[in-house]
């Protein structure tokens, strides 16, 4: 016997109340009773966003509501740039391409975030760019992008600002109005702790307007469709058939995070994050994005001559914990340990002791114990 | 206490055994134990889909799936006819449109199915049209088009057919291989019995070859990229994060499918709708399709002076069961009853003795048991 655990940045733990609103009776859509579930969605969805614009709920995984934004925004031929701190960035620049825009990247070194000085002096460099993408949490490194600094950065340039939130919202502080980003999406197998399959798009006036001139086509993603039917009638709904049993999950999970309170939880997530890092430094691991390493994952780089891969393995098979590899260029190099979601310090503890465990059993003997020790300290001045 | 029951073409009953596999804890998707059920869910669908080809698996809703046959298939300028038998077969024209592709709409009456001679007649009137777009079951119509017909007529001029069978596949025969269906797609909330937020496309290889000169965007949707998850690996995989908890669902759907028989499923719907029709016209209410109509559903005409809005609304609100309005330019007029997917006499049963009911209640006396009688009829001679 060995209990499954998913330490994964995505998907993320479901809470079990939240798994047990999809095995409840289906029910149809165009109903006065879904219809107050998805307001109530809705409205949670605002809060979880920080925003008092309508925020779309598509059925597709995080990458749909990515091409959405370049389907709605660009027209064919049109200069972009794309501000990238990895795997996930960079697929700004490969869905552009598809769209004919032309996608100015600018990539950071990996494990570092994107620097906004950089990217004012780029769009100072072509003043034709109005539109730069680019990443909150960059889920292939473990690193977060100054989301604040790089929309006044875009902005101060007339530009627009395009953020891909899949795996960092919820997880950090990210602040749709305030910081004025004017377009975020996200996805709901992260910090939205319910299974993949839908995505959200909050767009300000300012974009909602350019989506009226760009001429990229797009129907299912239409943001024009959707918004008419999130805010021209009495109560909100879809175009097309919602995926039922995720929103009725969705409206569920953002009961639970309403009730800890959106700030509480990123106090969490940033608390668990610290610990792990804790854990993982007193065991001589590197991370691999020290500078500005995310609260919702931990990146550590394999100790030499080990491939990351079996430490992911040996994680799952000999352990039932799924944690996550290196993607494109960090493939076999690190390994990446989730705290997204419902998790709390009870999942770090068993997080490093488990590492420990790994390692040993990858032949890299550590103290055992040590960082787990290290870990705990954290969470106890945290009090997670 | 009113118990609620789902009888709309849309999203249909689940079984609770499939449910209930939703309330199990999420696992990763990159691990074997996800391949394996991925896998298992795949052959379901190309047992269901009747074809050898490859089936891919989106995060979406029918429309999404729709749109990607359009985005893979055509390019720019191009000239294509739209088969189109209602609201749904009209959504072709409108996708194209926005995809700058030209669209020639042929649209039978409403309540008839496509005539295949006349799609004959106008692909000799227009030999640069290479691509028909159909549906197999007009959900909004409750009609069914004559696939294999169509088909042919098609072929015949050298063009590939793509047909929608959102709402048709499984309730009825549909041939992928066997017919010569280049393109076909379908969505999870129907036949499948699972909740929306999946969609299927099965192409053949000439469709294949197709998607390799179109010109038009698509990412997401790309089905280079997905069937080259789908088929270059040793196991089947998707190129983003699938909607984890609903392939679970759908490998568990499939399974009690193939336990059945598929073509005793499709011979249960249509004994099924038999009865419904019977059970309707018993009553002396006219049925909307008379002359093709579907084995999901059943549409009716509402009788003079009476809102089919508000036969719905009784269903709904004073019995508790979900129907289907009118759409488009029948709302208001007709009202469609689904039986489609994890339905059986009892359903019938229910539904009929409930439009009796209704009909007295909305101020339309009809003779109590009546319908029931005509319905119980069909269904001892049917084994239902």
């Amino acid at each position: 016997m060995r209990k499954k655990y998913v330490m994964a940045p995505g998907p993320t733990p479901i809470p079990a109340e939240v798994l047990a609103e999809a095995s409840m009776p289906i029910i149809h859509h165009r109903t006065p009773q879904f219809q107050a579930i998805f307001k109530a969605a809705h409205e949670g969805l605002q809060m979880l966003f920080r925003t008092k614009q309508p925020v779309m709920t598509f059925a597709s995984v995080g990458t749909g509501v990515m091409e959405s934004a370049v389907a709605n925004l660009t027209s064919p031929g049109e200069k972009v740039l794309v501000a990238s701190s990895g795997h996930f960035g960079n697929r700004w620049k490969d869905i552009c391409q598809v769209f004919g825009v032309q996608a100015e990247l600018f990539e950071s070194e990996w494990g570092q975030p994107v620097d906004p000085e950089e990217v004012r002096k780029r769009l100072k460099a072509s003043p034709d760019i109005k539109l730069v993408f680019t990443t909150l949490n960059e889920t292939s490194t473990g690193v977060v992008n100054d989301i604040q600094a790089l929309a006044k950065a875009a902005h101060e340039a007339g530009a627009l600002i395009v953020v891909d939130a899949i795996s960092g919202l919820g997880a950090m502080p990210c602040e749709t109005d305030a910081w004025g980003i004017d377009v975020i999406l996200s996805g709901s197998q992260k910090g939205f702790m319910i299974p993949p399959g839908l995505g959200f798009v909050c767009a300000q006036p300012k974009a909602v307007e350019k989506t009226k001139t760009a001429k990229n086509p797009r129907y299912y993603f239409s943001y024009d469709k959707a918004l008419k039917k999130l805010t021209e009638e009495k109560m909100p709904d879809t175009p097309f058939t919602p995926a039922i049993s995720l929103v009725i999950q969705l409206k569920k999970a953002l009961e639970i995070i309403k009730e800890e309170g959106v700030e509480n939880v990123w106090k969490r997530h940033a608390g668990l994050a610290k610990a792990t890092r804790a854990g993982v430094e007193a065991l001589g691991l590197k991370l691999f994005a020290p500078k500005a390493p995310s609260a919702a994952l931990t990146s550590v780089i394999a100790p030499a001559g080990i491939d990351s891969g079996l430490i992911n393995k040996t994680f799952r098979d000999t352990y039932g914990i799924s944690i996550a590899g290196g993607q494109g260029k960090e493939k076999g190099k690190i390994f990446r340990i989730g705290h997204l979601g419902y998790v709390d310090g009870s999942d770090v503890l068993l997080g490093v002791a488990t590492l420990e465990m790994v390692m040993h059993k990858v032949g890299h003997k550590v103290p055992l114990g040590t960082g787990v020790k290290a870990a705990q300290e954290i969470l106890l001045v945290e009090n997670l």
